[in-house]
């Protein structure tokens, strides 16, 4: 790798060790990571996050709703540059998915110190608090409070699986921060992040300039039909709820690949009761998500998946009820940022290509309010939420290069 | 409905008010019953059930394995003409199933006391143990170890869903009686029981007169497949569990439907694993149940089903794990018997039609050694294992009546 003319470089090693340092903070015996969100293994990185920041010199700032926050000052006052992700994970996690964004804002801060270099504009560090949503619904809940999609107090009075409640574990473990989250949007926002796929990895490609996040539908289906004896019930006269769960899980499929890539489509869960052998189900329930970058296309193909199940309820005499869990819209990031990271990765002769977020990621809230961007670099087998997880170190090392080399042209150089 | 010349005619209302005393012990709150094997309820009803026999006169015996027996003495010596079914229930039961055939065995012991009449064979009045296979599997145990077909010891050591074993509930309950089951077998099995179809309602016909059993093959196939973000992962790489159980489900459904009635299918039970709305299903488990009453068909359509599923399975790069749960052949009763329901019913001025048996009873345990058959009556709606289980009184009659006829021709005149 060469560094461009009017670039930093970053290092590798460094970026490396303090990936390692946050992995063996809840770590868990064959590997990955468990830190769910204000748990006492998410609390102790945090505190390893905030020595780190003031051991570079950082302005730390932790908000209401956990938020922290490292600020290295600009020749000018106004909005910083931001690079954002979490440090929080699901209960079986990985060490890169969030981490290495955050670690990488690091790296950038470290290197510009090395390198005695000041910025025009200051650049903040941040991680934000249960971006995964493992622990407490919904997820993205630093990021979405911090933008003001999500409502502040709504989101401190939020129960967790465990029964806790946000506001209490914040306080509980001493990140109930006295800073209104939020304020004037920065100037940028971006995140590095793990792709959480396998399209990088299936085509050799060292760095994605992500356009955006997909727009996500879930829907929940319950069938009711009739319980019967499953031997004395001939086919015709039958009601079986489970028939119709099988024929929605298998449209969804179809639309998935009727509409072609970028479209995906998920039966993740499906229960039948009573769930016996011999008795043909009375009930059953599935969940739906689709996902598309377009929201027409999504709109189009959750109404042909709900006219699927409506059709094949209707054949087999069973009522259905529809109701939405979720529905996201899609997220368009900055295309000048989104050709910047282009012109970054080429420029360090790292192949590159466009695509799309899968997954929900901090940068989404951000997208509306200024301009932000993402960067993908490659996950193993497309692994990811999985302690498996796994990105090769020249692969972390390159992502966190083009981050650099778009957040130095964001900060520019002192007046 | 006349009697004919030779025949004894039953007391409906004798019969209702005896179903009725058994519909009391483990009366549900809502109506029907819980007598699961060998519970402090089932105790109860066999209570019941012996001095009930001690009061029409018959001579009592408890088997090993709980099996009770009322016998009426004949004019020879010789094997009983045996009238039998159960009395436990599933733990959501309705009043009929079991009980009628046993309530109708009493209620003909009734007639012949009440008319003084004798008989040339012995007939016995006998409840198995055990039916349902609710608490304890395997289901037809008690007729199961009195023809030899489960191991004595071997179904005194089952444990059951609450922990507890056969032989253990039989002592405590009084029950481990000392007869060894089985013996001679007897000159001829009848049971009347209800349909728990709805063959009989639909078509209006009285009397179903059992030509057999169906065979019944229960299968359980588990899919791995690979877990994957549900939003990252393009169709073309998932190795989604849950799609390739979706097609065996509707694999089976369509080889009912291609092969037509009276081939029947049922995914009773399928589970996803993890079960999250946003993750591809790693593992899928499900099970199939195929009933046909030819062996040949039934065998053929176990292979289509099996065929199916392989095929799913490699599309989706998935591996699949085929285990029988269970196996049984078809039975078929005994012509000449089957002859005479009808000829009783047609006697008697009732409508009637031969119909294979979708479910298990015990009188298939029977058919291998002596000449059996099972009469039906209808059910409503064609539920049954439900508390809403019913049958009309007169259809309930009916029923019993042509029970007596043909017991009373088998039972013979004294010489």
């Amino acid at each position: 790798m060469t560094a461009i003319a009017t670039g930093l470089r970053i290092d590798p090693g460094r970026l490396m060790a303090r990936l390692r340092d946050f992995g063996d903070i809840g770590a868990l015996p064959g590997g990955g990571v468990c830190r769910l969100a204000l748990s006492d293994a998410d609390k102790a990185a945090r505190d390893h996050l905030v020595a780190t920041m003031r051991g570079l010199g950082l302005a730390v700032t932790v908000d209401r709703i956990g938020n922290i926050r490292g600020t290295r000052a600009g020749d000018t006052d106004g909005p910083p540059v931001m690079i954002g992700s979490h440090i929080d994970s699901v209960a079986t996690g990985g060490l890169y998915d969030g981490t290495l964004g955050v670690v990488a804002g690091l790296e950038i801060v470290a290197a510009l110190n090395a390198a005695g270099r000041r910025t025009r504009r200051p650049l903040a560090v941040v991680a934000f608090t249960n971006e995964e949503g493992a622990r407490f619904a919904p997820d993205m809940m630093g990021s979405g409070v911090h933008q003001g999609a999500l409502d502040l107090e709504a989101m401190l009075a939020v129960t967790g699986i465990d029964g806790t409640t946000v506001g209490a574990e914040l306080a509980r473990i001493g990140y109930a921060g006295a800073a209104m989250p939020g304020g004037p949007p920065p100037a940028a926002y971006l995140e590095l992040h793990i792709e959480q796929g396998p399209v990088l990895e299936r085509e050799g490609i060292a760095i994605g300039a992500v356009t955006g996040v997909q727009g996500i539908s879930w829907t929940e289906y319950s069938i009711a039909g009739q319980s019967s004896h499953a031997g004395t019930t001939p086919t015709a006269l039958r009601r079986d709820a489970g028939v119709v769960a099988a024929r929605i899980a298998l449209a969804a499929r179809a639309v998935a690949e009727a509409f072609g890539p970028p479209q995906v489509a998920t039966v993740g869960a499906l229960d039948l009761r009573p769930g016996l052998v011999n008795v043909v189900p009375e009930r059953a329930r599935l969940t739906v998500d689709l996902r598309h970058p377009d929201a027409d296309t999504l709109a189009r193909a959750r109404a042909e998946v709900h006219a699927a199940a409506e059709t094949a309820a209707a054949a087999e005499g069973c009522t259905l009820d529809t109701r939405s869990l979720a529905d996201f819209a899609p997220v368009a990031f900055d295309p000048e940022l989104v050709a910047c990271i282009e012109a970054s990765a080429g420029a360090r002769g790292l192949s590159h290509r466009r695509m799309p977020s899968g997954a929900g990621h901090d940068a989404q809230m951000f997208a509306p309010d200024c301009p932000s961007a993402m960067i993908f670099v490659p996950s193993r087998g497309g692994l990811s939420h999985n302690v498996a997880e796994y990105t090769e170190p020249d692969q972390l090392a390159a992502g966190a290069q083009v981050l650099a080399d778009v957040a130095l042209d964001l900060l520019g150089d002192p007046a």
